[in-house]
């Protein structure tokens, strides 16, 4: 029987290694094996799938006890999971990914722009269960209480029930009390996208500046399915995530008149 | 009957305004109408959909002239599409968005990757077909004979024939001499994922550095119908994108494995 403590578990985040989203993420992690967690230096929401490709990326071990290991990385989220999988490990693969608990929703397109998503899905391609995890508030202060409570619960029954990998979740709590909190629900990503408003001002120098600003558009928002829906209804949301983006759909429209 | 300069067609680029496949894009662009274009102040290769969070933006004009003008932006790539749709344009909506020509290849996962599919996939969000173009390449001059005519020709193709929206298209050209080009070919996204070496030395300061350098590993090199294969057999891929991330295979597992 592999004890516990052999299991390796892999934690980043995108809000950065101090951040208290990102030391909440390594006590769940604790509870399921020893932990190597890297995290960027400085924040680092809204990253998406981005790399590091025209700098070069300095590594920090910054806590160093029994059964946890904390570095920071002068990157972006997917580069700390690469520095990960690719350089600190040595080729073993971790058992599981957790990556948050980010501050803000990563619900519907939003899996699209986060860095905590981006980490989530570069560790699933390793072929370990990997589950990105997210509250829908943006205070610096927000109550993990139900994101820990959950997020322990969703991760043990995932790795116990053996669902088959490559598996990466989108895990979302809704900022209400922990006791309001419905239960869990298996939800697909809500169709919508976001609209701007650039915010702008004359910055000291008298030059325009303009600071990005908008709002989610639901693009259907009572359908009970979806991930949006049940973050409003009081649920904590999962959607699993796969990296295949080919729209099958548009495939004979596009042989049609390709050919001519 | 519409006259052709009427017709607004946004262009952008991850490369930077200054890039030589930002101004081959940019006469694509101008055989369908009038152009505005905004591009990165510097390259942002490897951004995907990141979005500038934490910072203020600064817009420049750097180009005014017969149906063309050109702006930079201290942004991402998916920044300049958000500011050409909601700032620039004021609310119309362009009739087609191309993104490109990017220097090297956006196929298979590097569409997660990718600044310049991460501006076309913004771009679609609002409605408009939306191209992204690639060359197979790195090399800052290279030759974009085969980019600049396929290009056309599928653009031409698709918002002549009508295909409907949401319409994004993952575009890329193999870095073959023009006559050797073997056609077009409609494709799916290859499975497979980027294994990383990290490129280590000291810095003047003694400090150790690290540089990401990789290689595509391709799960599936001999499926004929993937992208990667039609570009190492002398086509033009065209994948159709599409942004619902949704693993709805997994769902009735993870049903079950939540349920207890």
């Amino acid at each position: 029987m592999v004890m516990n403590s052999e299991k390796l578990i892999f934690v980043t985040n995108d809000d950065g290694y101090q951040s208290k989203g990102f030391a909440a993420a390594i006590e769940v992690a604790r509870k399921f094996g020893r932990v190597v967690a890297v995290a960027p230096e400085r924040a680092q929401s809204g990253m998406s799938q981005a790399i590091t490709m025209y700098n070069p990326v300095y590594l920090k071990k910054v806590r160093d006890e029994e059964g946890v290991e904390v570095y920071s990385l002068s990157g972006t989220p997917v580069d700390c999971a690469k520095m990960a999988f690719d350089y600190l490990f040595e080729g073993r693969i971790p058992d599981l990914v957790i990556s948050g608990i980010n501050h803000g929703s990563n619900a519907a397109v939003n899996v699209l722009y986060s860095g905590t998503m981006g980490a989530a899905i570069e560790g699933s391609f390793y072929g370990c269960p990997s589950v990105g995890l997210s509250v829908t508030s943006h205070d610096p202060d927000a109550d993990f209480t139900a994101a820990v409570h959950y997020g322990e619960q969703i991760i043990r029954s995932v790795v116990e029930g053996g669902v088959p990998t490559p598996l990466c979740l989108n895990v979302n709590v809704p900022d209400i009390p922990f006791e309001e909190v419905r239960g869990v629900k298996v939800c697909r990503q809500t169709r919508g996208y976001w609209r701007e408003e650039f915010y702008s001002r004359q910055d000291p120098h008298n030059r325009q500046y303009f600071w990005l600003t908008g709002g989610f558009c639901n693009a259907e928002p009572d359908a009970e399915d979806t991930d949006e829906w049940a973050l409003a209804h009081g649920y904590v949301s999962v959607v699993p995530v796969q990296v295949d983006m080919t729209d099958y759909a548009k495939m004979d429209a596009l042989n049609t008149v390709l050919k001519h």
